[in-house]
């Protein structure tokens, strides 16, 4: 980490984007967020090739997203669930969702929401500062190398 | 939007993904937050061919994520600044950071890190409830379609 692609890149940035960041992976963690596991499913609603993701989903399990388990014996089958490290990736999720929603959003609003399973409330997306405790917009945030 | 690669995905994180999910977009804008401006210093920043930064930078400014503003007359030059839009991609990158700092860290520990610029404490992210205001562990976070 990272590879080859982002040579001399030592950044977590840069690390987290050699596992996920091609656009397919957001799309195929998205819906299995949605209840998706097997390669049907993810087939149907993608509009993706086969073969693409065929290589997606054994990449992602090689990456420890998914894990690979057998719904049927004969013959075999298998679902792909989300680990604990792919459910990690939801905060990633519920930001590209937010500024989608703001930025891209069809006129008939959003399409998908993410709610708090115990009570049903919208789940949004907070920067806060460790130290002070207090919400931050983007413009009171900089970043800097170590 | 949704544009060619994603048919039929009206989704906010297809509509975001569409914009900003070429690998490199972060890269080029996490190096913007870090104080780059002009092409040069992406440039060797990045490993990157100057063809496609280029490319990459002319389509960031027509999706409004860069400006091209003058800072030199003659020869006229320009350098890239993040726009307000550009600017509230800062969460998306926090939750990549915090995330690859979680699995793809090196044993150097993060080499970046986002601070809240009028104390310098570190910032995190999280995602609240809007409804009970609790911060939320992944596990406790269900997306739907509507």
């Amino acid at each position: 980490m990272p590879g080859r692609a982002y040579g001399g890149q030592h950044c977590s940035v840069a690390g987290a984007l050699e596992v996920v960041g091609e656009r397919w992976t957001f799309l195929i963690v998205r819906d299995a967020l949605l209840g998706k596991a097997r390669f049907d499913s993810f087939l149907s609603g993608l509009a993706i090739a086969r073969n693409v993701l065929t290589d997606r989903l054994n990449t992602l399990v090689q990456n420890g997203i998914f894990e690979r388990v057998p719904y049927q014996d004969r013959p075999v089958r298998h679902e792909y669930r989300l680990t604990a490290k792919g459910r990690e990736l939801i905060p990633i999720i519920v930001s590209l969702m937010e500024w989608g929603d703001r930025y891209c959003a069809d006129e008939n609003g959003p399409q998908r929401v993410a709610l708090h399973a115990d009570c049903g409330g919208q789940v949004r997306s907070y920067l806060v500062c460790a130290s002070c405790a207090r919400p931050l917009p983007p413009d009171e945030v900089v970043t800097v190398s170590r």
